[in-house]
């Protein structure tokens, strides 16, 4: 760069990007796309009529696009073929009716960019990549990676940042792919920081208006879109489509009131799949309250997990029948205001002590 | 428990609470508090009357509050004696005209109480209290520190919660606290956590209705609020308390489109003075170039922190000029649309592959 | 067992143990087994003609087995046909000189069971399968995983604990594996952890004396032998097997002087190769300047990590002459006793200020 | 320095090392220095009285020396004025008899000197001086910070590294701080971290000879003495002094065959100490069991955290039976080789388990 003026270089800059600019052809990702469980058969076989099934019901019940072989779909769980295998059923299944985003991160850039061709072949709409995972990488080779597989896909690019399973993408890092690399689209980060989201924006959106940014935190949905996202990718929205697709509608129609509403009971929801037990197996255990036969999962679980899963489904059916998606157990659910002995000493307990110290009783 | 039926139990429960609730006999706090930096004169000491002027300019600016001793305030590089003046100073001065909210942790449960006492006859309206520090105490021995100080403190305590310094609060030891000590009635979050601060108003809330939230993360404070805090204790708020406290009143009167854009402008004033410094030497820098005489912290700083500080006081003062509140530095400052020349060759390096690419070149 | 007495237990537990104890019909493993790099050609392909010539190479230098599909091989970056390719390989070249330790995690435990046949069919030793990495599982988690794959596999088993890319392996587990898994024969532990790791031949060593304990980390390896592994699993000897196998060996017979200053210097060789690059990208900068036609690795480098790989090989090629197996760099290497600028004027400035106390300058 | 060449400089260099090498004036402080609980009366105040009987029984059990305010004194527990009290107690009754390291860190820099300035009139032989805490420091502020410490203390500075509760000290501020300042003397490291005491040793030993190197992790106290450090300030010294110096000896006269049986039975008794409780609760418990009347701690236990040191406390005086130095608990002890019902149960499963498979059942 050191033998041409600055000047020059605009002017240069100025003509070339008239006819070139480093955008998308597409429009953005917009919506809630659905990071699909994939139903196994009784042999632990993807069962291809069941997940047909599910797609259905997933589209019937309005999410705006299909995520296969994402963290929920348990990606690493399946061989490369199988991973091929389920985006040709879901493609196939889905036709034009919703948009598909394929996670195509295979063991390394060259096996990655013929899954990009390949679905792109399929017709899906963009892929999504999880940054390098295993060894965890320096932003320069998280950058590195990205930048050889989206100057050779001939489909549009989202990063997928998830600092609690892989090497983190860091907003420079973001800024510069987005910058130099047009097939690079989109950023579905799943870290839950809204800070950090901003950050993005802010860096991102100034110089690719098509850039579209989708959140994977399902607890901070509402703030989330309200301060510019564009979307999610929503492990809840396999499991309550209804509830999700809602809150993105009340949020994006600025209903602020009943969106915040939904948003704590989405949190109670989510909290409930993610925190009692092995991810994503609460998630299937949900799932299969809703009526989709998942089958067990691949991950094997001793005998301490699936009594806690037996407990957690339990659970999970009171707070689905509460939103009327099921029936109650058949040993029924705890009311709301019921009460818990537990908390009833510790009420007794304090309000003695408080009447003793005012010399009451 | 084992004697008396659970009938029985919430016959005398409702009873007693008819007489005495677990609930604070003040207003919940609210708003925007203050984490003051204390200037210090040439010989580090407390500069009494610098530190006077600070309050008034705070309160002419629109803060709802003071929050002395809190980790802005830098009160473990004081001693005992000075944390007390502090407060002392700052009750004195700002009488009735504001609530204070004192930091009031101490080497230990006894020296803390007996802090808290002094306060209460200072008449601050509340004391705030950091979890255990150094050592990292489970969550029961976190509940028996706050037990301990909340039974015998004549005050109202919050909670404070910063896990990054401290050890973290988690929600049911924040539950069971708000519901066994009346006197605990708030909790100052600084986690930044969205989620976790949802988890602990739908915990606390429906039992403790006083019960006050504050979020300490400035870069979070629009959704925080809108989704249901009562105000927040931000660093930002001694610099550009006129932002802050902006900030709030458009979020709590629902004027959204306005305050997403202003929480994006305090992001990069947030991340400025907290992202490239030694906290709080950024949010010290900011406050001299607003005209307080700060003096210099009593860290001793290295040469190539001084260096680091001083570029980035060039910076603090085009966006504090940007905001309309201070000169541009001497040089003055890049205009947002000038040309990186970095910037310039990615771009064009990237237009040229594009085009090559695409057979134009 | 509520219905049996626990003398009766006893008894039969004393009968079964005479015709089948919990153990491996084989010889525990011991020594240097080394986590081989695998040559790529310029395609990228594995370069077969060139990992038979690393392998008789390593053979040559002394290392007591090989250990291929390991983290420093990268296993995560070859397609599961080619991780088999790697293995059928090097059994196919070292046949019965050493014994193989063959890294056999795959997908899921129906994959990686599979492997295991087909690494068993080839001769191999045992093979090592790492904890479930990207999903971060918990103990029970990581237990199950176990359970199911040595209760199907026909060939001894080493557990692979490295807590910083995977689901961590802890001292109950290990233990539990080791009671109830004749096939569970060895752990591999690359946490560097001491007390960890006589934690767990505590609490294995006594019900399971073939057990084998084998650290990953060469920057502890004197220490961990002498406090009670039988050996290590450790990258440097696939680049200096000389010296990695001579202080095993010194320190095997307590040559301990010799073998304290030998472990200092593979600290520093060591620290050479993994603190300045992306893992493995130093052991590979090294390699080659032993005359191994490595190639380049799978994972893209941007210009930046290239420029630094360029400098730390010049490092690497002087710390290398060094030892006496390469020749020095063309620029010359810096004598260990030459001086550093930096450094002296540092010590100028200490003594020149010592001085001033003093009064005598 | 641009304005002398470097010849200059190196003649200059060693003509003032002649006179004045940045080096104590000290002998190196060398063996086992207790980090000393507090000993406190049914009010919580220091007890004086059982404090000196204390400092006798560890003295006559053969410690080389004491380290009062380190963390397992508390030292953050005790206000200033207290922690100045313990030192003059100890260091009045300790007299001659054998050195005292003292914990010195006040609020700040300047009260961190006062100390240091204080403990010298007393006669301590050295202080140590934990990195900041509750912030986090980068490395050039934890630089700054002892720099201008160092550069003010009439006594010799111990540099307290202990990562899990303050800043950490990385290798090059430990070297710079060596070169620098003749006052710091020594490091105390409790990170547990092998390689990285040795990487200090590499970088310091050269350069300053006189330089003590101290192990806080008394789990690695055998490698830690045989790779080069000088002593340690173990908290297993405090309450079992007989094994920390009997294994300090067998490892400085190298009868490592025992030495090594020894650090597995301080690992076992460590372990219990530190993992089962609060720390330093279960030092203290286990120091009431040798019959120093240590009082309560002044951090509050919850009913939980009190019913768990009761349960350890039978499990402490098991081992401590073990070792000779109490009676066993009215309840007895569980013998070595007693049968655990629980193990019975799952050997006999895997015994059955294995016989089925080889078709004998």
């Amino acid at each position: 760069m050191a033998d041409v003026g600055l000047p020059a270089i605009v002017t240069i800059l100025t003509t070339l990007a008239e006819v070139a600019e480093p955008m998308s052809e597409n429009a953005p990702l917009k919506g809630i796309f659905t990071p699909n469980i994939v139903p196994l058969d009784a042999q632990g076989e993807i069962n291809e009529a069941e997940l047909r099934r599910y797609v259905d019901w997933l589209i019937e019940r309005g999410v705006h696009g299909l995520y296969p072989n994402g963290s929920t779909g348990e990606f690493t769980r399946f061989t490369a073929e199988e991973r091929r295998r389920i985006i040709e059923i879901i493609a196939d299944h889905a036709g034009d009716r919703v948009p598909i985003l394929a996670g195509a991160a295979e063991a390394n850039t060259r096996e990655t960019i013929r899954a990009c061709e390949h679905y792109h072949d399929l017709g899906v709409r963009a892929v999504a990549i999880v940054a390098p995972f295993y060894y965890k990488l320096s932003p320069a080779g998280v950058y590195a990676y990205f930048k050889e597989i989206a100057d050779n896909s001939p489909i549009d690019v989202t990063l997928y940042n998830i600092p609690m399973f892989a090497s983190p993408i860091d907003v420079p890092t973001v800024q510069r792919l987005a910058e130099e690399c047009p097939r690079v689209a989109a950023i579905k980060d799943s870290s839950g920081d809204l800070p950090h989201m901003m950050r993005m924006i802010s860096a991102v959106r100034p110089v690719r208006p098509d850039f579209a940014f989708l959140t994977g935190w399902d607890a901070a949905l509402l703030p989330m879109i309200l301060l510019g996202c564009d979307g999610g990718t929503n492990a809840t929205s396999g499991v309550v489509p209804e509830i999700t697709r809602k809150l993105y509608d009340l949020t994006t129609s600025m209903q602020l009131d009943e969106a915040r509403e939904l948003q704590y009971r989405l949190l109670t929801l989510f909290d409930a799949m993610i925190l009692s037990s092995e991810f994503p197996e609460g998630f299937r255990a949900a799932l299969r309250l809703r009526g989709i036969n998942t089958g067990c999962g691949r991950q094997p679980q001793s005998d301490v997990q699936q009594a806690a899963l037996g407990t957690l489904s339990d659970q999970l059916q009171c707070l689905l029948a509460g939103e009327g998606f099921t029936e109650e157990p058949v040993g029924g659910c705890p009311v709301g205001d019921s009460v818990d002995p537990d908390q009833v000493a510790r009420i007794v307990r304090t309000v003695v002590g408080e009447l003793k110290k005012q010399g009451i009783n």
